[in-house]
């Protein structure tokens, strides 16, 4: 009986140490609970082509340089595949503008709009994308409904880019919180 | 004395296993840990009325049309109920753009600060606010002082809005992660 | 026999009634896994000091005043003492604006990004910041690289202000959440 005793108080404190460290090391950057790899297509109008336009200039570049400063808001189309054409799974809504003087260095915030009858809800997103950089890592903050308070990692690679009229992101997106 | 061995062990595995887990699919949609209704009163400077406004432009629309681009910095009141003249609670400071060609579609970050004897703390708020929804969820993605650390989700809906001069939204705020 | 697993049941009840809680109480202010120090440089373009500013206003002050709406874009030198010509341990990237009528408050979202052979990844933070409050906390919301999946708060004071040329803010970097 005595050891039964120990035994459970020893077992007890286990339990309640492992429990009260709570957010302890044990995420798994090789392990997502769920993982999506998604394209992002960013049409930036350029004046003529107002129909397939997907983003807009709020601001112009600073006086720092063409490369600080030019906010631009979009509301993309985000494919499975890296076609344009292909039917869209999520709208991509949010901003990023240029920071850097001397490169194409770039800051993102935006939601993953995702609203169909496989998938509703969303991801919210943001972090720094250092363009020269061959994959940029972001942070996904937040989600809701299909993706109820997920948070995650959204790994950028640039797959294309035309000037600075068109430019596809392959966006692979990593969830290591999923409550649902 | 065997059997105790083998009891501990097994329990002491599932301790470990369920601690491990760590962020499994334990919050629940329905339970927030702490909810508020609050409303949001907007009410966008329109040339004259210098003393209300609780909010301006800081861009204007870009060229893909009217609800595309502009973007609003604001610091509004927060009140319990509906009624504007009805003492803040909490200010809601930040910014919301639209980002859509064809209808009115909102994205918001902003903080809730909270300054009072009853409530010192911020949350920190970001999101997708699509107006033609009758509810939209953005994601608390942090907060402070006596909301340390907390997560969760906020739940727009519009309560009323004239023309772009003023609109209020009931902002529905439940927390699923709270520490304090 | 009996006895044990009556202990057994009891524990096996606790371990998971304790795991289920799952998000509960016990992140303890006091206590971070990780804190820095570190202090954040920005000099503001005044139209001749180009080789040294490191941020720039990409819109103009609102109707609402000199101190509502503008917004500033940066990527500052961050360093370990507040010397501003100390060797940067990572840039900060991203922007803020200012949001009151009556006084300097303003709002920040950025990436801290470390790119060094003791230290790769980023932590994004967003929050309100209040000028004439001593102290002020921001969120921590996410992070990547060797802050995979952070959470915490930076705790902001003001060390320097020169008009609004330069300021020197001392970010007080404390992470809740550490899973490397």
């Amino acid at each position: 009986m005595k050891d039964l005793l120990q035994a459970s108080c020893f077992i007890l404190f286990l339990c309640l140490a492992l429990s009260l460290r709570s957010h302890a090391k044990t995420l798994n950057p090789e392990k997502p609970c769920k993982r999506m790899v998604l394209y992002y297509h960013d049409i930036l109008f350029n004046g003529t082509d107002l129909a397939n336009a997907t983003s807009a200039k709020i601001t112009n570049d600073s006086a720092l340089g063409s490369q600080f400063g030019m906010m631009v808001v979009f509301d993309d189309p985000m494919t499975k595949d890296g076609r344009l054409r292909s039917p869209p799974v999520a709208r991509a809504q949010g901003f990023y503008f240029y920071d850097k003087k001397d490169t194409y260095n770039a800051w993102f915030a935006y939601t993953l709009v995702f609203n169909s009858t496989e998938c509703k809800g969303t991801l919210n997103i943001m972090g720094a994308d250092p363009l020269p950089e061959k994959t940029r890592d972001l942070s996904v903050v937040g989600g809701t409904g299909d993706f109820f308070m997920a948070r995650g990692i959204v790994t950028f690679s640039t797959d294309e880019a035309q000037g600075d009229y068109y430019f596809r992101l392959k966006m692979d997106i990593k969830l290591y919180e999923c409550y649902k």
